[in-house]
């Protein structure tokens, strides 16, 4: 396993034992997150987020911070010499000369990817297009991990919009390296994508289910995402898809007590607030995991750990 | 008094005894303004400005940075989560894991004190509505403490909107605390709101009053606020109390010689130029004050300084 | 030569003399830019970009992070207190009380030459107009001494919009310092400035030519600019000046060998991508010079390098 100067462009780049790996580095990672560390100093990460997303902006920096390294970059497009008609592979070998590492968030699937391409220095993919949002999936498996003690044995269902949603799409390819079933939940329109659930069928079971309550008693991690209301033609279909994949304590009524909710976030109103309280709740939790398994990532390509 | 873990939102939090208290430790803080140090390395701090204010981020940000931490965060709205319908409450709950304070500031009156209670690590207020500003207020007292040696026994005059400007409510709330003569100036129509005329009224000597010529010879410190336009239904009505208000070389004629002028900032046009270059002005002395405040809160709640 | 707390404004201010030294302080960046240093440890950068420039903007702040220094700024003048009305003096005194030094990027001529007399703290011109941009002369001139040996008695065409390009204009004047031959290639209705050209003319040899052909044989170093399609009123006339100054593969056989291609960065499409891969082209490290020179200029203007 060599991960110094490695870009993290899909989840698919990475065999269960590599993940394995980078999730043992993310719970070393715990004490160094709440004290500090000068382990990056002298090192600097660029994000160049051409889309919004303050969340994964914020955790790349904070990680980064936290490591005694500093940050540089751009939170939207408009902000970037994009506007005077740059093209990503200018920008990225413009960037390169700054920053020891590039954190890039790009509207169209395959950014990253050119990105790294061109890249002399390693190249993180914050989400690009619909497609893989690698760093996502790996702090939602070490929070599996963290919470749950292990990931192969365990019922795991992923709920929402599978899609387009670029989250479930890295976490589901994540997951079929570990020994459990798996239920994709969706209205028939947000289906999981066939390329990915072709893939993944041939290494787990998986079961495709449009009822909730069905599948609900069995799991032992729900995880949520978004359903969008842009992506249905008929307003009506909207609300009535909405209420049905609502996670409330009614439903939990249903689930097994050591359950536990998880959720890239933002929420809208997929998760009622009445749920945070509950023992199931653990989607904040996930955030500070977020910081721990970046801090693990940053570590391992800088070759600042082996 | 216990300064650690504790949120900065309203300046009616605070004691004179805790007030008094800030300030002195503002005082120790001015030789690490100048030269750097270390005392809050590897903290981080999270700016959250959903209304843009260059001056008071950039405030708290250079106080984190020359007490040796590092700064994260967003400076204006658009570029939050907020875009996907996210609320406060759950934006908080995420920062918290980021970083070891927030400062926020927001348009809505009660932001602060709500992000506070859903928060684990201390909210600071960088302004919140039309209501309060206390970090604005405190580098204030610290100004005219450092300015004339002591806030008893003074004769200050606050000028301009009373009515919306978040800055004037804090500032009278905090000086209601010491023994001072207050005078309120302002057009009718942009008079002191009625709560807070109350409440200090009950601890020191108010007047109203409309005319700054009949208040000027008198005073200590004249506080000057910027008059908007757009609080005027009538534009020849604006252009009227504008030029009334209006601080020059003329109406300094009739002011004590030791008389000092603070304004919060930026102007546009409510003191001429030609009083930037007079022993009266002290408005820029004041920007450097808020760093040394800001440093001071920042250490204190973060229980570097005890 | 003292450069202490000196201003970077125009590279007009500076004799060959200081010019020379700037360069030499540059290449002793090198190491530095490579693994990071101390040497502004507790000093604090402001960049006030009141126009977008990603390049420019994280080129100073990678600098300031390398010397181990801290940066705030905003990076459209959206976001800052411009929106309130506040003039750029007010700005700027507000400013120099959170920053040690202060990058000035502004639409209008003359805006950081109007900083600087107000500023207590040195001001840097990030680019100001179609003026000047003298710290991009001084990393072209660093550029051309690193991969050349040598700037006297070298051939140098400056190619592209010579009538709004701010880059080239201060290199016209840097480069008038020294020994070189100056080939001024545009089409007519971009040719350099009257009072540019009447000023370098009498210092070295400058050429005006309109046909790129007929000058690149003789060339050691050929400077390409953007020409924006907004200058012309015609399209028609855009798109035949666009092709007869494109640099593509066939332009470059009639070069010599070790011509070497500059460009400021972001290109259009000036230089075709199959250029990149050719042994002329050193735009690309040109962005790594871009960081070592400002180290160099921030290191010396801070007192930290004699």
């Amino acid at each position: 396993m060599k991960f110094e100067g490695r870009d993290i462009i899909s989840i698919r780049d990475f065999s269960r034992e590599e993940i394995d790996y980078i999730l043992k580095i993310a719970q070393a990672m715990e004490p160094l997150a709440q004290k500090g560390s000068d382990m990056l100093k002298g090192k600097i990460l660029a994000t160049l987020f051409f889309e919004p997303s303050t969340r994964t902006r914020l955790s790349f920096e904070a990680a980064m911070h936290k490591l005694g390294g500093s940050t540089i970059g751009f939170a939207e497009a408009e902000i970037a010499s994009v506007r005077k008609g740059e093209n990503l592979a200018d920008t990225v070998r413009t960037v390169e000369n700054y920053a020891d590492v590039i954190a890039i968030r790009h509207p169209l699937e395959g950014a990253a990817r050119l990105a790294a391409e061109f890249a002399k220095v390693p190249i993180i993919n914050g989400g690009s297009g619909a497609e893989e949002h690698p760093t996502q999936a790996l702090l939602d498996l070490y929070t599996i991990l963290k919470e749950k003690g292990t990931i192969d044995g365990l019922k795991i269902a992923l709920v929402g919009d599978l899609r387009y949603g670029r989250t479930v799409h890295s976490l589901a390819y994540a997951l079929s390296n570990y020994n459990v079933e798996l239920y994709l939940v969706s209205p028939e329109s947000l289906k999981m994508r066939r390329e990915v659930l072709e893939e993944i069928r041939g290494k787990i079971p998986v079961t495709e289910e449009t009822d909730i309550t069905k599948v609900i008693p069995q799991l032992d991690v729900l995880y949520v995402t978004r359903i969008q209301k842009e992506r249905f033609p008929d307003p009506a279909e909207y609300i009535k898809v909405k209420g049905s994949y609502k996670i409330d304590l009614e439903l939990l009524g249903k689930a097994k007590k050591e359950m536990i909710i998880l959720h890239p976030l933002p929420r809208v109103d997929e998760i009622a607030p009445e749920v945070d309280g509950t023992s199931h709740a653990r989607y904040f939790q996930q955030v500070w995991n977020g910081i721990v398994t970046r801090m693990a990532l940053l570590a391992l390509i800088l070759g600042e750990v082996k």
